[in-house]
């Protein structure tokens, strides 16, 4: 086989065998295949695309070209969740201690911020002492024992993955859905899920930006689970402005916290118990999304899921007294508002600059030898449609190094806009994809 | 300036500015690009596209990323053909002096074969002493004193081109209108040439295969010349069987010397005829093609154009005496006849097939280090809509290893197609370009 034939192949728009698809993937993940190669191949997937039968085969070669987890010692099913990226977006923090409380078993392996959005393991790394790293031994055993586990990969899983992930980071590839879909559903697979729910974000914040692009890519992964064999379903969700209220490692604990808690609620809350109630539906616990909504509603006005948390930072090292009294988390030495320039209705935010304005703060890396400040980030003070006068606070910046103050204040004024006339709302739930079928909110 | 923003502006299909194309032209001659951003752009350039301007402002860049030949010490315009590459096209070893016998300065910087197509320094090095290595003074005396020379490049013309056709060779990009048109121009205009005669190659063995494809290059390739400033004019011409019998390098020297002696004729005289004419009309001393075209037959009938290649051969210190006896070009030991496996009409041939035929003879090379046999090669005895029986010879082998004769045999005969119905034959000229407009042939 000749890897010019293949990239001819699909440069004419022709499907790929599995055998082309098995050997590039191979390629990748071996180095036998130099990057020039895979990144004209790569270019000619992104414009050209791939059937759903290639986007599936192209994941298989990549969930086998490493290590596979095995949760077969789990009882039950074990259920995961896998957001595209988002800003304000800890629904993990929030719906697997309320999905375990409700009996699930949610043996999660999670990632660290990249870009704009930010990651699981660095907002679990803000808890004092709370480590993400286990063996997969460990990692089985709390799952079984607690019901839930949120840690850093335990072995090389998709070496073929990170090997095109990285190319197609510095090759203008990153966005094709093919090529996104088998990279995150390569990832879950080989994680081990029994039955995966997917949270696809769509907006200013979100790596798919229309609504189409975003369907078509929850489609693409519910395909693709459902050829392994995995009950599989996706939400497409709103990113038209952080999801949560807060924007920061050690800040997005607290407002999970909150709500555990009870205290606060919002769209952090309701996504979360979208996603959490179909995670139900699939683990077979719930008999539907209503059923499912009604026992998470339960484990958090219990407090049953605020204890589940409690148990998971303890059982990684953590200081869970951080459930109870936010002062053991880290906090910033500064608050500062930002002013609104002018009366009016917050009609649009650019969600992404939002995003890189507070990892520019210290809460995300730019490069991956960065250290993250687990304290700093902002507060969302207002939401799209939200009516201010001149001066009122649209957010509060939360930092250690006042010097960053003035640029990021200018920064945000600029990423959020102020209109005369009240603007429509977005939905929060914009679509349903399952292998049944699309549905759209209306 | 940054590269990816650079392809994902290419993939997006937008226009690139001048700067970005002077960006990655410089980052591709001092290697600072890596290559797989590089492939990535070839590829999105492949599929999406350049505008005429892109396509100018690439051959610019590249032409100027190395030397520049400067011919302006030799008297006149001087005139260059280039052909695109085609099997038995040796029209250059029959023009170059029939048109310096008419007083067109033709100071050529051939290349060598490649892939399926020979090459002209390799069928004059076939020539005993004959050498295609000048200094660039050599080679301007040359031509200022006897009307023509044929060499390889004399310093490093166009480093930009060199390394993105390497790329583009094994990345699946080579077939792409805008980056062929930008590497054949800019060596030309790199060559020194003060006019541009093209032959486009359409067919069964040319890298365009279709006459749509054929014409699209002429075009490009007539617009950067004109916005170069230069007189430049193409004609796509037949590649649906070799164009002359002969195919390999002393045999096309001998079809060469056959034609200048008035000893046969046939589509090599009247393709080379239709460019040489042109380029009469180019250099300024014909007025029209037509008049060109009395001039080059006058030369070729009063033996002016046989004793400007001896001329030629002698300046370049080779054995000028094969011009009056071809016993002094080397010969192959063995001729071995193809019959035809049936009766009927020759009804197609697949010449690029017919090309590495005669590669795997030793005529060619697979790769840069292989060495050419210059005696080997093969000589149709039948052209497109010949009547053969069963047995009549097809082809006749020129060849020094009998162990290859049977599986040439057996290629040739899957090579040419014998039909019972009488084919329709393909004109020689489909299309002229010009500044002035497209003019199909009917």
């Amino acid at each position: 086989m000749n890897m010019v034939d293949i990239i001819l192949k699909k440069k004419a728009g022709q499907p790929l065998t599995k055998e082309e698809i098995s050997f590039f993937a191979r390629g990748a993940a071996d180095g036998s295949i130099p990057d020039y190669q895979l990144s004209a191949l790569l270019m000619a997937i992104s414009l050209k695309g791939m059937t759903a039968e290639e986007t599936a085969s192209l994941t298989m070669d990549m969930m086998h070209s490493g290590g596979v987890v095995d949760l077969s010692a789990i009882d039950g099913v074990c259920v995961d969740k896998h957001s595209t990226g988002g800003v304000g977006d800890t629904t993990t923090l929030v719906l697997v201690p309320l999905a375990a409380a409700c009996g699930a078993k949610v043996a999660k392996l999670s990632g660290r911020g990249l870009g704009h959005t930010g990651g699981t393991l660095d907002k679990l790394e803000s808890i004092p002492g709370c480590s993400v790293e286990e063996s997969e031994e460990a990692f089985i055993e709390q799952v079984q024992k607690i019901g839930c586990a949120v840690i850093g990969q335990t072995k090389d899983l998709c070496p073929a993955d990170k090997a095109l992930y990285a190319l197609r980071d510095v090759t203008g590839t990153v966005n094709s859905i093919p090529l996104i879909a088998s990279s995150i559903v390569s990832k879950k697979l080989a994680s081990g899920a029994g039955a995966i729910v997917l949270d696809v974000k769509t907006g200013s914040g979100a790596l798919m930006q229309t609504l189409d692009e975003s369907i078509a890519l929850a489609k693409a992964m519910v395909d693709i689970g459902t050829q392994a064999g995995k009950p599989i379903l996706a939400l497409v969700t709103g990113m038209d402005q952080p999801l949560g209220t807060h924007v920061g490692n050690a800040l997005e604990v607290k407002e999970a916290i909150d709500i555990l808690s009870g205290r606060t609620g919002g769209d952090l809350l309701a996504v979360s118990l979208e996603l959490g109630s179909r995670m139900l539906v699939a683990a077979g616990i719930a008999c539907d999304v209503e059923d499912g909504k009604k026992r998470m509603r339960e484990a958090l006005e219990s407090g049953a899921g605020l204890r589940k948390l409690r148990e998971m930072i303890a059982a990684q090292g953590g200081d869970a007294r951080v459930c109870d009294d936010l002062a053991y988390l880290p906090h910033a030495a500064y608050k500062i508002a930002v002013p609104s320039v002018k009366d009016g209705y917050v009609s649009h935010m650019n969600t992404t600059d939002i995003g890189y304005i507070a990892q520019d703060l210290g809460a995300g890396r730019k490069t991956k030898a960065d250290a993250i400040d687990p304290a700093v980030g902002l507060v969302m003070d207002v939401r799209l449609g939200a009516k201010v006068k001149k001066g009122d606070s649209l957010a509060t910046l939360y930092i250690n190094k006042p010097e960053l103050a003035q640029s990021a204040i200018a920064r945000m004024q600029e990423a959020i806009s102020i209109s005369d006339e009240k603007p429509e709302l977005p939905p929060l739930v914009y679509a349903s994809v399952s292998p049944e079928g699309i549905i759209r909110s209306i």
